[in-house]
């Protein structure tokens, strides 16, 4: 019998109407003789609310306390899901990760996935029961809850598939499934049937809000048949996929552009220029607890300079802060901060057989005399900082350039 | 090292403040060089909600699911209360019911205590950590969370004590201990001292909400050192016991005045004098699941009995219809219900050795013309049914007739 693995966000959780809604999608699948396991997340707001709970009393979010009163939403939105379906008439169990155990690392608030033992799941399903599990949540060695962090129930869900070498795993969420860009932003931008493992962990690491990236690349490594689809509209969703030859034949140059306005540049001007420069202030960096996204440093002019990089705007008071010192240490003439800058990206495993991509996104922008302030690339994607002014009318300027408004544009994304 | 059990109830953890000031009791004992285990409940009214949100998705209140959601509350609490402690710099760890293993029968809403593995607690303990254990929630033999049913944190914590062998338990409410009768119908009443294990079992069947039943029963079974405190008002508290020799020497006759107006009272008028008439009946009404509480069957007069007796007045509706239909059966002459009365209970291990007490209360009722409608006896407590309107002035009037309000009265339960 095949096995299909749903996942069912916040908003799909969001009150008692949204859960029977939800149930119903369960239903559709289960009568088609499917074996089904249901991973849920927290009632829309509910884990905010938890949180704040925990913090007002003092807590930190990570520490184990916190993460057992954060942990219980998903609790209470399984229990409630199986109500919902054994009212239908269609057997259901709530099960919490000491019993699917599954076993985390214990880096409460952003714990890491070891194993998970499908003995009980399979209890379960073979008294043809529908298997409600609470997603975020996992176990670490003493039996302490532990949870996944923002999104985990994306990984719980794609773990739970691999373990259970799942047929497919729909994620069901409020949007109809990836998108060319923000409709919000580009309103002709149109969902793709299928998106590649590579432009979905890129997607989801520069803002497009999705798939939590740790549960792509959980998926990618365990070649889990992964869908996003929409829980309120029935539709076909974005399959995200391994490419193949034929895929790669006629492919799109690039697949989707996303847009995020939640970075901040540093920038330190004339360092007198040594060897070991880079090293010293990245590594002060890094032992803050802080990700650097870009980096620039230009040619030396005249024995100085210039070191420019990205951190995410909560990041930035304390990155400028270790910025001033090492600045001060390296007799820096001065360090310069701007939050007022966005990032558009143009991604697209097709980048890897057309050439022109740089040259199509720069002209694009130029046109319009959108200055770019700083560049970065990979394999399959091309990053602008742009002034923040300007975010929504480059990111509807690049889905333009590359055609992605387009239906019937030959794009196989779309076929 | 002595260890002591502390409990705090839904209002001790009401709020934020509330939870600091539970955690400050804790460390009041902690400095005095105790080990702590703490058992809290949900925040007051967290379980309504959560049982709410079950009940409006269609389920029941003896369920798995809605287990699993009501039991959040607990969890959520012990989370809170573990980071207030930790803050305070005393180590805490918030434990669940899969860690302490807690194994109950699986009668989900209302299950029972099979044992406790303290090896768990032991190790936290040993680390000179304070524990807090999330109160009223077991597993099943499948791993599911189960619950205690209402009041059941008491039952965790006496349990637990049990299982540690702890030197004392202390059960935190919003009252100062053990009272003589509810304060807000006999502004005399005063704080006990102590309390009988045989007269707390009666008082917390005959209306006094001090303590859930079954904890002072697992309290007595298992020998516990258990005392009721305020956790707002420093103060002794109410010590309950067992009855000693020295105690017994100059106890007085009644130790408090319960008033229940939770009863509702049926007739079964003239119904054809045979044997096995009362088992008919009332096994028809225990199959039905209701509990009947006293029960007045008259001397038969020229061949016809009448049946008298009690149940709760949620369950009026229900033995009602089935009192009809067997009253039919029998050819009774008719069935007849009033829920306008309320029970008045005199409870006091006293009794034992006092001639008289009936003798008191009746004629302590006779005085103010109030009539008793039906009576029941056991060897430590009297309760008389009266019209609903005298509840209160009953109440005040067997508490001035056995001297309850007088300090120094040579009262043992107050020396």
């Amino acid at each position: 019998m095949p096995l299909i693995v749903q996942k069912f966000g916040g908003t799909s959780m969001g009150n008692i109407e949204r859960i029977k809604h939800a149930a119903m999608r369960v239903i559709g699948e289960k009568i088609k003789n499917n074996e089904i396991v249901v991973v849920v997340s927290a009632m829309s707001g509910e884990t905010n609310r938890l949180l704040d709970l925990a913090l007002q009393i003092g807590g930190s979010h990570n520490n184990l306390a916190t993460d057992m009163i954060i942990s219980t939403g998903e609790q209470v939105s399984a229990g409630l899901l199986s109500i919902a379906l054994n009212n239908k008439g269609y057997e259901a169990v709530p099960m919490l990760a000491h019993q699917v155990k599954i076993k985390t690392d214990g880096s409460y608030g952003n714990a890491r996935i070891f194993s998970i033992d499908i003995e009980n799941i399979k209890k379960e399903l073979d008294k043809n029961k529908i298997v409600v599990v609470a997603g975020f949540q996992g176990i670490d060695d003493s039996g302490y809850i532990t949870t996944l962090g923002r999104g985990g129930s994306d990984t719980t869900a794609v773990a739970i598939a691999a373990a259970l070498n799942a047929d497919r795993c729909d994620i069901f969420t409020d949007v109809e499934g990836v998108y060319t860009s923000d409709p919000s932003i580009v309103p002709e931008a149109r969902r793709l049937d299928k998106v590649y493992f590579d432009e979905m962990i890129e997607m989801s690491s520069l803002g497009a809000k999705v798939l939590q990236i740790r549960s792509v690349e959980f998926a990618m490594k365990y070649k889990v048949n992964l869908f996003v689809k929409s829980t309120f509209v029935d539709g076909p969703g974005t399959q995200i996929k391994f490419s193949s030859k034929e895929d790669n034949m006629e492919e799109l140059q690039v697949s989707s552009v996303a847009c995020d306005k939640d970075e901040a540049k540093l920038s330190i001007r004339g360092i007198p220029d040594k060897p070991g420069i880079a090293a010293a202030i990245f590594s002060s960096i890094a032992d803050a607890g802080l990700v650097v996204d870009m980096i620039i440093q230009n040619i030396s002019v005249e024995g100085f300079t210039d070191l420019t990089f990205t951190v995410t705007k909560k990041d930035l008071k304390k990155a400028l802060e270790i910025a001033q010192n090492i600045g001060k240490q390296l007799n820096a003439k001065e360090v310069l901060s701007d939050d007022k800058i966005a990032k558009i990206s143009a991604i697209g495993v097709g980048m890897r057989n057309h050439f022109g991509t740089a040259s199509t996104m720069f002209s694009a922008l130029s046109k319009e005399n959108i200055n770019i302030i700083m560049i970065s690339t990979s394999e399959i994607k091309i990053s602008c900082i742009v002034e923040l002014k300007y975010a929504e009318l480059a990111t509807r300027i690049l889905h333009e350039a590359f055609n992605l408004g387009l239906k019937n544009n030959g794009n196989c994304n779309n076929k």
